[in-house]
């Protein structure tokens, strides 16, 4: 029986199970009272926001989409080394990453205003509510993720030919490109709303947050869907599909030289085994009750822990020769207790309960320049136990299990990964569902259950970033393995000079992919402040409240930047790993990726927490330290906020999709590379 | 001839004569007339404090200094693998870089109040006297470099025997260990003292600039030497020996293996050439005239020309066999022609006439968040040019010489270090001489002049900050390759988990590094920042200018801070890589070099370019853009610049030290590792 969990079948079998629980999620969801005309009004405009965005973003990516499945077609024509089969994964993945962000954008603005609504009920009902309409999009994550490996593997693969495994890189190539999009895109969008928001509004109209007469206030709630929901799911959907097809393809190569066959389908076991973990984990959470940080948290640890459990009788009764399941759960391990780590750590650095972040506000008193300066020593001093960490799993999993040990812990890391995006989608729903009472004019009972709701949810997603970041550092050191597999490359010297050049340039990617994300942010920002200020100029009335905004032209200005925006990047993301690895050779690639991997880690980590610490440092000085609001500490703080939020939310998170999707590409290129093809 | 160019005399006799320069320019400083008794008072409490906290630093230093040579005396007892000379190689390389900082700065602040005198003549004659001030520092850099390295291979070396220029490894460890102290401590010292005295002085005195009321004024001035003179001399010196030193290593392990002998001395011979080439250039810009600009850009250019030419006839002579001197004349050239690009990139980035900066002033507009996003995206985007630059050279010299090609192209590119430095010292003279006028009070027409070299004196110090992160870098490489050498390793290869592990950590170092010198210039300014204030509270009359302020006390309190601030820092640049190499071993240690030069390189360039950009975005509108001073577009500008000087002034000039310190001390420490010794 276990021996079919490890199989296409029982992920397909998993990855069903947790779409029947989203789908159960949903339907309660939607049974729940949406509350009064003028909040469903609201609700109705951010989900008209948001979907608008989808579908415009859709479009673009249908182009992109389908210039790469004819590419890939017109190549595997000419070369055997592409299987045709390539293109239909290909599809599959990006049509599974599409869908899963679909769905999660759906649940979360379908749950958003039933939040608030239930906020009148109470802390139990709200988190029940909040948390279910977050949990909807981790199922459809993991579940479409597994469902989608499960029926290319059954459909292209034969454990007895590892080249015919090579197939399902292409559902990997299809989610990272979504990623892309989502994320990078995700990520403009929310920071251009956002900043239009609250320099005008809250600078220049000075309106409160979240104020209906805001012109841009739909496109901020549009935001925080965008960015945190549809962006965070498409990184770690693409996370959790690569990490597994980089292992099996490692595997498929072990089991080529004569290890054990069920080392390839040990990844699909250990995600299988995840998916259930998460779907407890799940059940378990929605029951929290009052206490919504710790009814995470248990989820959390508890979800690790079965997942352990699980991998344990799986590995044991799967590998019994040599230990090899010993040693293989021992990397698991190593992994999943890595990301759980890291994810704390990220909540030390950025949490007002410890002492970097009120170092932060402290410095925010002799003013704003010693607030950035301490900020970023903030940022760059947090990358250092990450990386130590990350190194003593890789180094554990390695020692237990070679190169095939270091792939298996980023699947392990990953396992639960149904649990952390419910725990981070369920942010932005608490956030909406604190806008829509503040719209909507509720009282402040209602406000005090969703800003506590709120509150969590901002340390959920700094743990959640954190996890992104770790589990994108251990994906695509797999995918780089996997690519030196596939390249039939035998070492990657650094006393080579090509090699050393190619780190040299595949370090810079990180720094120039970050400075063309925040000049994105820039150039979208500074249209939003001139359209927010022309309807407050044209339209009258508005000042006043005696007159509504066009919501709709704000939107349409995010997203019409967020999509023009996303190209460049794209492009170098893209181009980059192929120009180098035709010009300089298979070496200089692997040179590149390492050194991408590298620098897009610290920066991604740096970025992240910095961003989170000069947010929480505001707040934290918001709750009546140092003075509190309207004073010059205050102004200080606000500067940080402002100088993070395109750290965190836009850049950083961009270079965990830049060293996947490298890395990815890399993969798929690599039997081409030197064949006269490429 | 020429082939005794090439051998220690050759390097000793071009050293004696640098040392000559050296000298005839201090003669011809010391007879320039330095004024009123006013300005001598003034000039020589700025050299009171100089020299206080060199006698301080050097207190602080002779007791590291005597730790490691009694730590490398005994484990040259035990272990016949580190000859025991290489403690008297160490000492020298220590003795000669103290003593080049020591006569630098005692030249820049003998200099300074006589180009002020000067400049009531006109800008001849105070470009004549301020870029003598800055030559002197330039030749003792390359005259005590030849003529030490000369002496250690000429007592120390045999041509036969390639392990006996081991020894001469212990120079630079020498050199680099006073690098450390110059660098890192020179940065917090002259950063904390500019922070304290902008702080109080301008913003809460408000008093201006450079005014004598100001009780850090003294400090601020005594910084510029301490940070620009001493501290950016050392650095280069460090560059300039490691960098012969390890091509020397390369070269020795070649001729071991059959390759002709003259290549071990090639590197004395380029660096040889190279000090001639300074000497003919600093003898043409002393007679610049009225275009300081225009003639020190010429004097770099003809040194680097004449350099070349110099190397050709070397080359072609020396090593005529299968055309290794030709090769090896490409690869210096490739070297050369870098290190004055990435120059000139710098200048690019950094200058008011360019777009980049123009964006930041522009985005000052807007707001400080707007000023520090558009100056930290600058700072990333400049990273991209310089090391595809930088990749290309190493590419080009490799593919002329090999790896020998790589290590002699960091020669060539540091062959006019003597060119370089002067051109770098001459900036802190003019900005002190333009001090002087103001606290002197003397009339606007020296002002006029001295402001004159002092914006030029700008510019050239942002391309030599270039040069010496391209020139750190290539060291970097060059000691990289020779530890590979030294330590007998095959290959480093990154598939393998522990390189890239060693890589993970070296990478993280920069960024640690990093986050410790700004917090230490932090910690530093809040204190200079009570003493100031202290001052003004507790003497009375202070403000009114009747009674006089307690200088020696602030340039005590900087000093105490630089010395206590560098000691962590210092434990971690040569802790990490002994621990990396015992811990996880010799390739290990070989990720962690790379890691440390790639990021290292980025992260140096990074902090380089936007505190230059954001200092000349705060001049640019100074100079009457976008509303001139007094704007808001101003405060958020000069926020941006106090952000911006610990940047470019302590942390990211520290990391060129951090990177070649750690290479350093894998190459010395290599023959040890895994012999149980280590």
């Amino acid at each position: 029986m276990l021996a079919a969990v490890a199989s296409p079948w029982g992920a397909i079998a998993a990855g069903l199970l947790a779409l029947l629980g989203a789908a159960y999620l949903f339907s309660f969801v939607r049974r729940q009272d949406p509350g009064e005309e003028g909040m469903v009004a609201i609700a109705a405009a951010i989900r008209e926001g948001a979907v608008a965005f989808l579908r415009q973003e859709y479009r673009t990516l249908a182009v992109f989409v389908a210039a790469v499945a004819i590419l890939l077609l017109v190549v595997s024509r000419w070369s055997p080394a592409l299987p045709p089969a390539t293109t239909v994964a290909f599809l599959a993945g990006a049509v599974a990453s599409t869908l899963a962000g679909y769905l999660g954008m759906q649940a979360a603005t379908t749950a958003n205003v039933r939040t608030t609504q239930a906020a009148r009920r109470g802390m139990a009902a709200a988190l029940q509510v909040a948390f279910s309409g977050g949990a909807i999009m981790g199922l459809c994550v993991v579940g479409l993720g597994t469902l989608g490996l499960g029926l290319m593997v059954a459909l292209f693969g034969r454990t007895a030919d590892p080249a015919s495994l090579q197939v399902i890189n292409g559902f990997g190539l299809g989610a990272s490109s979504i990623a892309l999009f989502a994320r990078v895109g995700g990520g403009i969008f929310t920071k251009a709303a956002d900043v239009g928001a609250d320099l005008v509004g809250k600078v220049e109209a000075r309106i409160p947050e979240d104020d209906p007469r805001n012109p841009a206030v739909i496109a901020d709630n549009v935001g925080d869907n965008v960015g945190d929901v549809a962006g965070m799911g498409a990184d770690l959907f693409e996370s959790y599909a690569s990490s597994i097809i980089a292992t099996m393809a490692i595997g498929a190569n072990l089991v080529a030289q004569g290890a054990p066959a069920a080392m390839v389908w040990f990844p699909l076991g250990v995600a299988a085994v995840g998916v259930v973990a998460s779907l407890l984990a799940v059940a378990f959470v929605r029951r929290g009750g009052e206490q919504p940080q710790r009814a995470l948290r248990y989820g959390t640890f508890g979800a690790g822990l079965l997942t352990l459990a699980g991998t344990y009788g799986l590995a044991v009764t799967l590998l019994p020769e040599d230990g090899i399941g010993l040693r293989l759960f021992v990397a698991v391990t190593a992994g999943l207790v890595a990301g759980i780590v890291v994810g704390l750590l990220t909540e030390y650095y950025t949490s007002a309960d410890y002492s970097p972040v009120r170092h932060i506000a402290e410095a925010s008193v002799t003013g704003t320049a010693t607030n950035i300066m301490t900020g970023l020593a903030v940022g760059m001093l947090s990358t250092a136990w990450p990386v130590i960490l990350l190194g003593a799993a890789i180094w554990l999993a390695y020692a237990a299990a070679g190169i095939f040990g270091v792939a298996i812990a980023a699947v392990g890391m990953l396992a639960t990964t149904g649990m952390t995006v419910a725990v981070d989608a369920y942010g932005p729903v608490a956030d909406n569902a604190g806008g829509i009472a503040e719209m909507a004019h509720l009282g402040p009972d209602v406000r005090r259950v969703t800003d506590t709701l709120d509150a969590v949810g901002n340390t959920t997603a700094a743990v959640a970033k954190g996890f992104a970041i770790g589990s994108a550092a251990l994906t695509a050191l797999a995918l780089f393995s996997a690519y030196a597999t596939a390249a039939r490359i035998e070492r990657i010297d650094l006393l080579e000079p090509r090699v050393i050049v190619g780190a040299l340039i595949g370090g810079m990617l990180p720094f120039l992919f970050s400075a063309m994300a925040m000049q994105a942010v820039g150039r979208a920002a500074s249209q939003m402040i001139q359209e927010v200020r022309r309807q407050f100029r044209e339209i009258p009335g508005l000042r006043e409240g005696q007159a509504k905004p066009d919501y709709a032209a704000a939107v349409r200005i995010s997203t019409a930047a967020a999509l023009r925006e996303m190209v460049s990047p794209g492009l170098l993301a893209v181009g980059a790993p192929l120009a180098v690895g035709v010009g300089l050779g298979k070496a200089a690639l692997g040179g590149l990726l390492a050194g991408a991997t590298v620098t897009g880690v610290l920066v991604a980590i740096m970025m992240a927490n910095a961003g989170g610490a000069w947010d929480n440092a505001k707040k934290h000085i918001e709750a009546g330290h140092h003075g509190g609001k309207g004073t010059d500490a205050h102004a200080a703080a606000v500067v940080g906020d402002t100088v993070g939020d395109p750290f965190k939310d836009t850049a950083g998170p961009a270079l965990n999709i830049l060293i996947k999707l490298m890395g990815i590409v890399a993969l798929v290129a690599a039997p081409l590379l030197g064949t006269g093809v490429l």
